[in-house]
Formats: structure tokens, C-alpha cells, sequence
């Protein structure tokens, strides 16, 4: 599609040399930096802007990011004035931060995120002589550190209709040579719009990533996605690996936790933090965006974060390997959308206490930076797997119903079902991966001790049907819920003759819509489950062994399936567990069925509200704990050897380490290092 | 507007020589038969097909529909190949089973239930030549039974804005010579979209009639109109029976049913039945489809529909004269929107429990084929009159405002008050008529023992005034509620000049909205009823009587008139009571009030949640009892000739016979025959 | 931008010589009255319409308003016919009843309010000669009181598409000189849109004025506004003065008081009363359109009115000011959106229990007249300022966002936060002035006595900063809620650099967004008070004394500037009282704090459903007192000479007066006279 100005790792070091702290972002074992946005628009004076960057320092922050507006750079005569942001970078080198520049083409006032694609080809020249211009005049600045291409790609979904886009997809559609797929005959739809979009956006960030290498050969790219549990689906993570330097995201409380309540933010972070985690693959990650401050106006759903919520997403970033996060922002901007609001600092420049919180983090990382260097998550193996095509799928054929009533219709209903299951083992402190189907590993020799929960995964796409028996066949343990692979990447349903049949233990002999949400009893277990939606009743398979029924109808079924075996339950257990609002039984449920290996750390127990996240480096083992509870919480961890010794290194409040007792106060994280 | 090719009737006798079945679709007075749709598109094996007809002739339904793709008939070189509906009626000539075929011009494949009009000429000559082509063709097969012109005409009220559509619209407001009407001078609405939309479906389904005829003349002609509750004032049956053999609909419970709990479907089911029945007048109707099975993505409010709700439909309908149901569908279609959904049969091709009791129901219709031929509803004379104009007016006076909070200003606020009384008189165990006041026969000599219900309808046109006059002159019973004949056709009030108010015994001084739902004291009834929206006052007339007052304001009267009588309450107790969801006072009003023959067969007391339909084939008599309440009832049927007997015909739980006296299990339904 | 036709006074005192009662609407001093629009449409008899008029004599109601519709009297073909109308103003000569004519140019059947723009060029020459037809013809009678030369002027905020606008638009933007502002070099919005339409009803009202004086010099002329908690920033009332002979208002419950429960309509009519009153300034003022009768299909919330709340809304705007209120409508229009709604007679041209109830008042107010021709409202000193530009600021900042849980982010929580401040007073019996902010008279000299309280005006204009500290310099008190003055007029945050440091004692530190309502405790007061929304935190200057605070952190300081005071309380205690439906805490808060004369008339004590309004002229007091509780209230006033007695001059209930005790019945009013 087009050439990579690929630079050899040596210029890229050349790069690196000048920065003492900042290495993380191109090397997954260097240690992770907080950073915060500075905003630049006219009307600040050179004095603000470098007490901004003075601040930074004094806050140990020395990583930032700056929207380098075309706006403010060029008159309407065409004319270019780079003054504004030459003494930011200027600042930059004289209190050693380095800087993200993210390039903004110009856009109206009144564009908040900024345009997304070119709409013409005259827009793209002109955006290509603007990357030319700005890259061009910065790559001088030694605190210039590398470059964000665009903010915030991801359109929710909907293709624009500017003639740019219209072009491309008609020549993707004349040139496209669709994957090897069978209908056996079927009519099917093609999914042409989701897949153009998700080569369109991939297309669009190499391409900028050229014109940017162009000028300015090795530089560091990075891009941060954002709205991920909406949005995911249209982002091809694996395929941007190839050109970007490390990933990165946007998780703002405010516009993008809407399938979360604000006990659940921690959470939420937590999951969105684990998407891009197995997204960026290989390539380092960091978290480009984190909600510094108060909203007003802007947001979906206003907040002001507390220094508590500060330290709880700068935790749980950094125990899922991010390499940094970066506030939006420090100073807020003054006019236009969002004027006044998302700030760390107070109106006199002042660092709040969330910034009191933010630097108290940065400090204790910092003091411990050679164990978070190198650290890498100790996974407890279980992998929470979704499938772009089911999200595609849940769209597609709810074909412009609004049911406000049926949460399991909705789409994100597989989302949902997935962010249940993650709760639902975080309650136990089991920590879990969560992947794209496609980014998942399948090609092991041996998978004993790994887990896959396909919850509520309602398209499973043909070319994944043998890596998954494959998975189960040598070793692994596989979870099934809800109405996974009821259909294939092209919706047509796979239910007559059921692909995975052998591995599943069965077929479907029909599922059956609940209007009320139900009761689930599981066989070996006292307390039903809560479930919601469909009921899906099994004909077991001759090796399938009966784990829930009602009445004669056979609920689900536990399989061997070569040295792995399958846990099959078509009935939403996730989503029902979710609108309950009670994930114990589901909980439960897991503890007793997930098989991890005795060195994963959990609790011993079930802790609603709990958050537990374990990091390894070398022996050491690093822990980090939340308690979103309302009352003080003990609890015991599972899975450590007797003989660490527990060192605090950070508590925010009352918290204190017995022993493999811990105390948590409510809203507090504490980190503990066991040596 | 276009020539009939009308068939003599022996043409028809010869069409039906081959059926020995399914006669009932042409002749009322034949056996009701039980059918499925088979889905038939390509990817489907031959034996597959067959397989479907073989479970069809085994289940005992000898009738299916076949939706006529053109899409799958012809491909893009514009070649003809019939050979996959080729197979079906093949096999429906192995099997014996009857097909009605569902024209399906083309159309996109996630078009879900085809276009409603033709777009352009260009169109309609394409529509023209796919008839000729395919009638043409399978008009061979001894297994067609009939055609389908279109699915479920009705647009939800809506013109289209094609080219045809509008040319036509033009032409039809230029030759449409105005009905004399009489504004008095007043400015007004014409109404002219909604008269031409009635045109305009009648017209269509005639063309397609007579383009169906110019090919395969005589054969049988049937149309389901669907989303009656809302549709039905843009359906001109009366039109229809003038091509139509026989009329249907379409009456699934997640599409439709909107206005109903779901432990009101069954009530719905009968609304809507009666609601054909009157509109079919002297020819056969049958419910075209009722939903077969399971929602995934597809209805607006999904559902599974269980056995005895199987079972409670089917007798239903049966009980109001419906010469058959075709359930949507047999087999799921396996790819496009409602992939997965809607089958009777499993995935295995294996008959559910819902399958089997359709089946049950079939068997016990055919052991009593002799009584259901002939048997006709033993009427209670209690007709409920909806009109058309109301409806329109309804939506035209609200001005696009949404009104989410007053149910008695929503479109609809008619039917539902309709609906109210027909369940109010259901739980009391009587049976009442559905038509459109056009519909109804004010032709008689005498109305003695026949009682009319006009419930809130805002709009009487001119032209059904002395028909009602003269209904009560003659002896019927009028029950007004609400704002009945607030205005006339043209949404011109005539509350200054009240053409009704010798009738109705006095004139409105005014209605007074209230905004809390409110208690309307009945004099003679102990308990008060509910009642919403506006209450009435009516300033009486010499002859009226004073049946419900509020302080000064008098809130109901009751007129002799004629040899008949009045009973005026223009307040909503119809609507009232539906939303209060308690029926009952209401229902006792009307046990009180409406004069019904002694033979007619009711409910001895009142019991909410019990459904009562009779049949009478001569002397025998057949009762439909269903039970929609959360207990065991007992019932004592009152209208019994002591010396009957009872046998239980059809059963599906514990239901007993014991003199007059029925018990009945929670969702069972009981069919008894008095002999 | 036009030459106005100015009459001088000589020809205004012609004009009404003729007329006996209805001197009001040209000067201020004279009596009110109370009349009712009659609607005139084709179909109406020359009899009918002669009748309204004598009911109207005969209900002491000498004043209508009509509706001039040039689709009633020009025929296709372009032929005037005035008998119509003819007949009307004939009729007013017969009875002396005198005329308010409303142009209503050509528009569709089916527009309820008329269109409020011109269209095109074309169109606007089209409406010059529909007045110069219309005004030359009906000039001659001596029923014409005046013209009303649009209905309803007010878009909600949104500048229709049309040609004539859209040049208007480019003109203005090409030579409208900006006010100097200086963004000190920030880019900001400029608000054009909003300022156009400003300036352009302003504009097109003038030339609607001018094109009648050209006609018919000197007559009055006179304007009705609507839905004025929403539309009033974009009315010019100031600018309105220099062309119209007095100001109006359409207050109706059903369309315009959304913001209201149905128990707080008549504080809604008193608010709505007191925004024309000030928009009036040194003109008269009326309520143009009082809802006069039931709905059925129109208004957004439909009603019948009570006959109390009749007379309490003719009370309440009488004791406003208002010389007269004309209620829409005597009779219903029976064709139409609006058919037989809306009256005040019923369907038998009798009049209701409403007109009764009307018709009292207005003999009461004519046994008082000389009282009431030149009372004056007794204010407490308190305004209530609101300003235009935070109305904009507050929807545009929310840029589209659709926020359905936070109130506070609503466009209208700076208008609901005064109507809360409204209550709040209005409970202890005070009155309060509500102004537009440039209304307000900065121009004086000594500010004793005068408090300003500014509820969440988000948007201070420049212009304003000086006059707001020179009042309180000048001894004004100064009471500041929520994010006042947070940006200034366009939409730039000040916060950084706040300008009214000094005069507020101090700064913010920062606003935190709080998901849930919180409590908000005042230092010198028992309970605490509610609060919704953000809670600013203050850094205080040296002269400021904390009220209020939570932990560290300031919520409220007052400080004494020049020889006035400020109390600044920077969280919404308005909106959060509003939304708690609680307004007693804010309201012993103002008690406590708002320092009102001696001489005002109040209540001891707090009295949650009761309105007092006082009126002076001369010594004498007249009060009035509407219960809006559900019980008989006992309350004393506070304010008056102990020598005064009263005289209770209207009551509908059976409220007493003993002393200065005075007890009112549920939902009634009574009129005290004090001498």
C-alpha cells in the first residue's frame, strides 16, 4: 500500500541519546514515565508556558504531549509562524521534558477531537505539506520525542461520506480479493463497509506515518485509539504494529465508561488497559490519554476525578505494562469547547491534589523503577477472547431496531458478557488477558494450564475453527457462553451444522428468548446464576457430561476434547451476571471451574469490589491492590510462596501488609513488593 | 382502474379437484387446516426441501407459503432458473401439501419484508414481467394452491416518495371527485394522503390480482395485512373481497403486539382475528402467519413462544372462523436478517414442543373436521366499532408533538380503548364483534338484542349519522365513551352544533383535561371506575337520564330513543381502565348495562385473565376456554342448554368438565363440545 | 436601519379618545382590564360572532384580540373580502368592546402560530402589502384598539434556512461592527448567530411597525413574546421600546411551563410577569395570551385550567403591573389543529366556571380601579438578574450533547436556578424583580437597600464588570450562586485571571463536578442546604469571611467591598433546592442574608405553596396571596403599619383577614386592600 521509510534501530538509539528518562516509550524494558498534556493556543504568554514545563519537572512528569494545531501556525495568507509552540519546545529542552507532538492539520474552532480522514485529495496534499512544514521545523528540537499522527482515529463505527472515503472504498471494493470463505451456497451480507474501514484506518495511519518518516527518518510513532469498548472493532491492532513505535489509547471516565458505573472506572480502566495491552504485542504501550480534571460542559457523563481515582488508574495502567500515562491535561485550555475544564492544575497554576497524586505515584515508581522497568504482568492464563465480527454482527442484524429494553440485543452485548467475566475473576483477584481473537496466541505446542472464555462471542469466523480445537486438543481449557458461534463472519448462522460440534460437546437444538431475566442452576454448585436473554438448549454429544439442565433440557455440558476440555453454557451467564449486579455466583462459578496454576496470585476468597493486579520481574513479585468497597477490606492472597516478605511502596491510606494479609481502606491502592 | 379477470367458479372447482384438504381457503364452509412457511433459499439440498414437505404431511399441516424470490430465480445476466422452487413443489406434490406462493419481486437482501409499492413504470413493468415469468411457470405444479400478491401490505401510515407514487398521487387528488361533504363554510383538512394510501393499496393488490389472473386465471388470491392495531385504518377490506378469495394477516406477537402484555397476546391474537373476520365479511379468512419460534436480533419485542401459547393462538383464531394458520416459518433461513430465528423445527430438523403442539391442535381440528367446517362464532351481538377517520385524526391533530406521558393523546388511543372493552367483556365471558363501522351491517330491520360500542372514537363522518340514528330507532343498544364524535371526518369539531344530541340524549358543554388519572363514580355500581384523559359534561337532553355525575356536572346519561337506548359516557373508561390494568369494574359495568340474548354463552361472574369463545355448527356448540391467569380457575358457563353434554375435545393440562362447570389449569386450553 | 414613523402623543390621545375603558395599554396609569381574543374564521355566522362581543360587554371584559388572516379575506385570485372581519369590528363598535388586530399574513391552514420571518424578498413585499390592504382598510373603525404585527415573535434560538435570512445573515456579518472585545489574543466564538437574530426580530418587528404607522400613524402598537424561560435571549426588549406601544406576553401552562410542576404555575405566571415587567421598562405592559380552556391536542402538556387558577393568574400579573390580560380564547376555532380547544366559553357559547371566574376579577379590579391604574409593584430590593449570553454559552458549550441525568448542565439551569432563588423568596413572602442583566439600572448613585443575586449566570460580559462592582461599591449586596461569571461573553473561561477578584473576595481554585446531589452547609445556619452539579472551591482574598466550607476547602466567603457586601457561594444552591423540591433551606438562608427594608411587605415566617405579591399607589397597600398548598394556611405579614386594616376585596374561597393574620384556603386567592 505504500513504502515504509523505516529507520534501522541505530538511528533510533541516536534519537533516545539525548533523553535520561524517557526510554520507555521504544523499549518495553525501560521503566514507565507520567506525563500530562500541555495545551498550547494563542493568548498564553511565553512566561505560562514554561512554568507549565517548569511544573512538569518539579512533578517528576517528564513526558508530555502538544497538539501542534495548523491552525495556530499559519495565517489565512498561508503564511507560517511556528513561535507559539518554538517556546514550548524551547521549555521542553530547558527543564528536560520531552515532548509527544500530535500532529492537527487544520480543522474549525469548534472540532473538539479533530477530522479523522481526508475528505479529498486535495486535503490530503494539504495535510501532507502541513506534516512536511511542522515536522520539518521540530525534528531540531532535542525535547522533541516523537510524533502522534492523528488524535484519536475511530469514527464508531460510520464510514463518512467525503469524496476521500467514497474513492477508497469503491477501489478497495475493485481490488479487494475477499478471504477464501464458503457459504456453501448462501446468500450472505459482506461486512465491505466494516472491513474498508478497518484497512481505511490502518491505510490512513501508515500513510502519515510515511509522510511524517519522510522528514523526519526513525522518529518514534505512537497513537492512542480511543472509545476502545465501543470502538475496538474497527481498529487492526496487529497491523499497525508495523509502523507504529508503541500503541496507545484514550480512557476517559467521562466519554468512554458508559457501559460502567463510577465504582467500576478502576475496572474499566483495568480492561481498557488489557486491550491495548495485547494490541501492542511486541511494541511497547502507554496510555495516551487519562481525564486529569473537571468537566463541565464536555463529556458524556461529567466528573471531576478524586486524587484517590488519580492514583487507582495510574496503578492499574502500570500493572498492565504501560510505559507511561499521559493526563489530557496539565493547564486547561481557556476558550472554546472545554474551555476551562480537564485541568491537573488549578486556576493558579497551582498543582491540584489529583497532580499531588499523580507526581506521589510518579515518585514511587520512580524510586522502584528498576522492578517496573522489567516487569511483565504474571498472567493467572486465563484469556477473555472477543471477536471483531461478533461486534460487527450484533450491529448488522439488529438492523436499526432501538431495543431499549433487551440489554443482551444491544450492541456490546459480547462486550458486556466479556467485561462481566472479567469482574467476575477479579472479585477472586484472578487477573486475565483480553484479546482479540486474532491476537491470541494459537500457535503453542502445549496448552495445559491455559484458559479461554468466549463469553457471549456470537460470530466465530471460519478460519478460527481448527485453532480452536486445536487449543483444546492439546491441553487447554475452553469456556463457552451465551450464543458464541451461533453465526460466522458473515451472519449466516452455523446452527444446522454446528463447525464445532466434536469440541463443544453438542449441538444446539434451539435457543429460547427469556423475556424475564432468569435463574441458572448449576449442577455443583449450591446458589443458582443469574442470566438474561436466551436460553440455549443442548443435544449433548456422546462424550459430553451434563453440568446444568431444567426439566429435560440439557443447559450445559463439560467435554474432554483431547487433553483439554470444553465448558459449554449457551446462556448469557456474563450479561445476566452484569444486570444483576452481583457477580459472586458467576464468580464462583469460575473459581471452582477455571484451572490456573498454583503460582497465580489471587485471593483466597471472594472479594466484590477488589481489584488485583500482580507483576513479575525476575523473582520479585510486585502487587498492586484497590479497594473500590465503601468499608475497609482484608484479604488474604493466594499463590505466594511462604517465604516473600511483603514491602510497601505505596499506600494512599490506611493500608497495611500481615504476613499474606493485606488491609486495603476503601478507595485506597496500595503496592506491595514481595522479595 | 383496472379489469378483473375474474374466473367463473368452476374454473376455481377445477383449481381445487386436486386438493382433498385444503378447501377451507375458498370455501367457508370446509375444515380449517394448520400449516407452516417453508423458507426456501439457496444453499438448501433437495432432500433438505423435501424433508421439510415429509415433516409437514407427518405433522398433519397440509398447507405452506413459499415467499417467491425473484432474486433467487434469475441472476444478474437477467437468465431465469426456477429449479430451487422447482424441488419444493415437487416435493409439495409427494407429500400432498398445498403452497401458497408470496410473489417477491426483487429486492436487496436485507430487505426483510419486501417493498410495499412500485418505485418508478420501469418498475412495475419489471414487476409485470417477474409475474408473467413466474406464474407462468409454476402455475404447472397440482401443489400450488394460490397466490400471494405481496407481503404484508400497510407502510405504517406513510407515503412513499418514489416517482410512481407521487405521480399517482397527483393524478388521484386531480380526478378524485370529493364525497359530498358539507363544511358549513369551514376551512379543513382533506385527509387527502391518508384516502389516497387507501386508494392506493387496494389499487396495487387489484393490479397485482389482475396480472396474476391474465396467467393463471381462477386461481385463488389471498393478502396478509399485518400490524393491524396500527395499520388497519390504511386497509380498505371491503375493497379487497372484490378480488381477494380470501384475506389474512400476519399477527406475530414480537413485531405487533405493542399494545399488549405479553399475557394479553392471546387476547391480541382474537382482537386481530376478529378484526379480519369482519373485514373478510362473506369470504374465508385465515391468519397467514403466527410467529413459529424463537427472536434473536429480529421483533421489536422478542420472544419464544411457548407450546400453550402455540395452542392458545391456534384455537383462537379457529374459534373466529379462520380457515387455517400458516406459521412463520417451519425452517429458519440460515443467512440475512432473521437468520437463526422464528422455526418451529429445531436444528436438527426435529419438531420442537412448539411443533408438536401445533400438531396436537391440527389432529384434534381434523377428528371434528364436520363441527369447525361449518361452525360459525355464536355471536353475543356486542360489536365494537373502531373508525377509520379516527385514526387519522388521532394523528393529525397531535401535530407531530410527542406525548410521552398522556396515553389518551398517543395514536392509538382509540384502538386501546377498544381493546379495553373487548377484554373487559372477555373476562366476563363474552364475545364480542370488531369492525370497521363501514363494516358493520346498519341495513337491518330490527337491532333488538344488538349492541354497538363506540369507544373514544374522536371522528364520526358525516355519513354514519342517521346509520346510527336509526340503529337505535330500531332497538340496538349504543354505548358511547370518550370523545366519540368529537369531530367529524375532516377533523372539524361538531361539538357547537351536535349533530348526535337527540340520539345521545344532550349535548357537551365541555371536556376538561385532567392530568392524574381520575375515579368515575356509575350510580348504580358500587365500585367507581377508572377513568384518564379527559371527563366529559354533558348538558342532557329531555329524555336523557342522569347515570353518573360530579357535583353539578353530569358525566353520563342514558337515552331511550326510538325503540333502543343510549348509555353516553364521554369520558375514557375504556382507556381508563387499561391503564390501571384493572378491567373489572368496567366489566361489570357492561354485565349491568349491555342487554345480551340469554343463548349467548358466557361466564357466570367475573374472572380477569380467562379467555371464552364459542362456536355453534346447528345444534353443537364448541367452547374455546383459555386460562391466562397464575392459578387453576373454575368457571360456570351461563347460556347452556341444561341437557347438553360436554366433551372435551382438546386438552393440554389438567382442564375438567363437570356439568356447566370448567376447570381450567394456568396457560392450558380447553375446547368442549356441547351436543 | 428604517425610519420609524413616530406619532407624537397628540395623535396616540386621539386615537383613544374614543375609547372609555381601555386606556391601559397606552399609559401606565390606567385601570387594567381583562378581555379575550375572539377566533374568526370563515363558517362563523354574523349572529355568532355579534354574541361573543355582547358576552364580552356583559362579562365586563371590554378588550379582544384578532386575528387578522389574509387567507380569510383574499381569494385565490388575488380579490380582498374583509366582510368577515367587517362583521367583527363592527360588532366591537355595537358593544364597545375595542380590538387588538393581529396580522397573520398568508400562510398554510396547518400553522398553528404563523410564520415569524420573512422568507424572501418577494415575501416581504408580499407582507407589506397584505398591512398596507389590511391596516388601510380596518383604520376606519373605532373598535381598533391597536395592532399586534406578528404573533409570537421567538424561534427557539435557531435561525431558519431561508433566503431572505440567510443574506440578512451575511449583510450583518459584513458591517456589523463588533464591540470592542479583547480575548487578549485568544480565538473564541463569536456568538454571530445569536446576535443576528437579536438584532434581526428587533429589526424585522420595526419594520413590521413602520409598514402599520405608514398606514395608520400613531396607533399602538404591541408585541407578545412567548415561551419566554427558553426564548428570552433572544428578545431585545430594551431595543423593542423604541417602537411599541407597550410589551406582551403569551404565558400559557400547556406549552410554555415546562419548567413548572402544575402546582408552581402560578409562581410560573408571576416569573413570566416580572421578565416582561422589566423587558417593559417605562412602557405598559399585558399578558397577551392566558390560556383560556381545555386541550386535547395541543400543548406539549395538556390541561383544562381550574377557574382558581384563572383568577390566581389574573391576580398574579395584575399585581405585576400588567394592565390587562386577554386570554386565548373566548371560543374555540372549530377546524384545525386547535379544533374546539382553548375556550373560555363552552360548547353552548356559555360562558364556564373559567369565564365566571374571570369575569369576577375583573369587576373586582373595576370596583378598585383607581387603585389599581396607578399601583406600582412594592419591590424588596431584590433582583434577580439574569443574562443573555449565558443562555448561549450554556448551549453551546454542551456542543449538541444530549444530557438527560445533570440538570446543571441543561441549557436552562441558569434560568431554573433563578426560578429557584424566585421561590425560595417568594416563600418567605418577598418579592423579587427579575431583570435582564443590562435592564438592571447601574447608573445610581447610592445602592442601599438594593440586593442583586446572580444564580448561575455561567456568562458575565466585559461590559458588565465595572457597573457590577460599582454597585456594590455604592452599598449594593451582592449574592453570586454556581459557576457565575465563569466565562465571559464569548464563552472564554476567566478563571485564570478572574476579574472580579476583588469585588467577590477571591478566586477559584477549581470547580469539581460531583455525580450525586450533595449537601452544602452554611456556617451560620442549622440545616444545610441542598446543591447539584459542581462545588467551587475558593481561594479567598484578604478581606473575604468564610460562610461555608468541607475539610480544607472554602465553598463560601462574604466580603464587604466599597460600603456593599458580596456573599459568594460558587455551587449551585438554586438548581440544587429546585431539584431536592426543597426550597425551604435556601429560603431561611436569603431570610437570614438578604437585607430588604423594614418597610417590606413579607411573611413571618416560611410558608412553602404561598405567593404574596404587594402593590403601591399612594399610602395604600394592596396584597395578594394565592395558597398553593393543600391546606388552609394561617400567615401574618410583616412590613405593615400597625394602624392599616384591611380590606379584603376579592376572595373565591373562605379566606379571612384578622389584623395582620390572614388565612387562605387551598388554591385560593385573596385580595387585601390596605389603607
Amino acid at each position: 500500500m505504500f513504502r515504509l521509510h523505516k529507520a534501522p534501530l541505530v538511528s533510533l538509539l541516536q534519537v533516545m541519546a539525548c533523553s535520561c528518562m524517557v526510554f520507555g516509550q521504544v523499549h518495553r524494558d525501560e521503566r514507565p514515565v507520567i506525563g500530562a498534556e500541555i495545551f498550547i493556543e494563542p493568548g498564553q504568554t511565553r512566561a505560562e508556558i514554561d512554568g507549565w514545563f517548569r511544573t512538569l519537572k518539579e512533578s517528576g512528569m517528564p513526558l508530555t504531549r502538544i497538539r501542534m494545531f495548523e491552525r495556530y501556525m499559519k495565517d489565512s495568507a498561508g503564511n507560517w509562524d511556528f513561535q507559539l509552540f518554538d517556546w514550548a519546545f524551547e521549555s521542553g529542552e530547558r527543564h528536560g521534558i520531552k515532548i509527544y507532538g500530535n500532529l492537527f492539520p487544520d480543522t474549525p474552532f469548534d472540532d473538539v477531537g479533530g477530522f479523522k480522514f481526508p475528505r479529498t485529495d486535495q486535503h490530503l496534499a494539504e495535510i501532507a505539506d502541513y506534516i512536511e512544514r511542522t515536522v520539518t521545523h521540530f525534528r531540531r528540537y532535542r525535547s522533541l520525542y516523537g510524533w502522534v499522527p492523528v488524535n484519536e482515529p475511530g469514527v464508531g463505527g460510520k464510514l463518512d461520506q467525503h469524496p476521500f472515503t467514497e474513492r477508497r472504498f469503491s477501489e478497495w471494493k475493485a481490488t479487494h480479493q475477499p478471504a477464501t470463505y464458503d457459504a456453501n451456497g448462501f446468500e450472505h451480507f459482506d461486512f465491505a463497509q466494516e472491513k474498508f474501514l478497518l484497512h481505511h484506518n490502518s491505510w490512513f495511519l501508515g500513510w502519515l506515518t510515511n509522510e511524517i518518516h519522510r522528514h523526519d527518518p526513525g522518529r518514534p510513532v505512537h497513537v492512542n485509539n480511543h472509545d476502545l469498548f465501543r470502538n475496538v472493532a474497527e481498529y487492526d491492532f496487529p497491523a499497525w504494529r508495523e509502523f507504529l513505535t508503541s500503541l496507545g489509547g484514550s480512557a476517559h471516565a467521562s466519554w468512554h465508561f458508559g457501559y460502567f458505573k463510577p465504582s467500576q472506572y478502576a475496572l474499566a480502566v483495568d480492561a481498557n488497559s488489557e486491550i491495548i495491552r495485547s494490541g501492542a504485542g511486541t511494541i511497547p504501550w502507554l496510555m495516551t490519554e487519562l481525564q486529569g480534571g473537571n468537566n463541565t460542559y464536555s463529556g458524556y457523563d461529567p466528573l471531576c476525578p478524586t486524587p484517590e481515582e488519580i492514583a487507582q488508574w495510574l496503578w492499574v495502567t502500570t500493572a498492565g505494562e504501560s510505559k507511561g500515562s499521559i493526563f489530557w491535561c496539565l493547564n486547561p485550555r481557556l476558550s472554546g469547547i472545554e474551555a476551562g475544564e480537564w485541568a491537573l492544575l488549578d486556576f493558579q497554576d497551582r498543582p491540584t491534589d489529583r497532580m499531588r497524586s499523580a507526581s506521589a505515584v510518579a515518585k514511587a515508581i520512580d524510586d522502584h523503577g528498576d522492578f517496573f522497568a522489567k516487569a511483565r504482568v504474571l498472567e493467572s492464563g486465563v484469556n477473555l477472547l472477543y471477536i471483531r465480527e461478533s461486534m460487527w454482527v450484533e450491529k448488522k442484524l439488529l438492523n436499526g431496531i432501538q431495543d431499549d429494553h433487551n440489554v443482551a440485543r444491544q450492541p456490546g452485548a459480547g462486550m458486556k458478557s466479556l467485561l462481566a467475566y472479567h469482574e467476575a475473576l477479579m472479585q477472586g483477584g484472578m487477573q486475565s488477558n483480553i484479546q482479540e481473537i486474532g491476537e491470541f496466541d494459537f500457535s503453542k505446542a502445549n496448552y495445559k494450564g491455559s484458559v479461554v472464555i468466549l463469553p457471549h462471542q456470537i460470530a466465530i469466523p471460519g478460519r478460527y475453527r481448527q485453532s480452536i480445537k486445536d487449543f483444546v486438543n492439546k491441553g487447554g481449557q475452553l469456556i463457552v457462553d451465551g450464543l458464541t458461534g451461533f453465526y460466522d463472519e458473515n451472519a449466516i448462522t452455523v446452527m444446522r451444522d454446528f463447525p464445532f460440534a466434536d469440541v463443544f460437546g453438542g449441538e444446539i437444538k434451539e435457543f429460547r428468548f427469556r423475556k424475564e431475566s432468569f435463574r441458572y442452576g448449576m449442577h455443583q454448585q449450591a446458589d443458582s446464576l443469574d442470566a438474561t436473554g436466551w436460553m440455549g438448549l443442548i443435544l449433548p454429544g456422546p462424550a459430553a457430561q451434563t453440568i446444568a439442565s431444567e426439566g429435560d433440557g440439557i443447559l450445559g455440558v463439560k467435554t474432554a476434547f483431547g487433553t483439554g476440555e470444553v465448558i459449554w453454557i449457551p446462556t448469557l451467564l456474563g450479561l445476566g451476571a452484569r444486570i444483576a449486579d452481583d457477580l459472586k455466583p458467576l464468580g464462583l462459578f469460575l473459581e471452582n471451574t477455571v484451572k490456573i496454576p498454583e503460582t497465580s496470585v489471587r485471593f483466597a476468597g471472594h472479594h466484590p469490589g477488589m481489584l488485583l493486579k500482580t507483576m513479575q520481574n525476575g523473582n520479585d513479585l510486585g502487587t498492586v491492590l484497590v479497594n473500590k468497597g465503601t468499608s475497609v477490606t482484608q484479604v488474604r492472597l493466594e499463590g505466594l510462596d511462604k517465604e516473600r516478605k511483603g514491602k510497601v511502596i505505596f499506600k494512599n491510606k490506611g493500608g497495611k501488609v500481615d504476613g499474606s494479609w493485606i488491609s486495603v481502606d476503601p478507595e485506597e491502592t496500595i503496592v506491595v513488593l514481595w522479595q
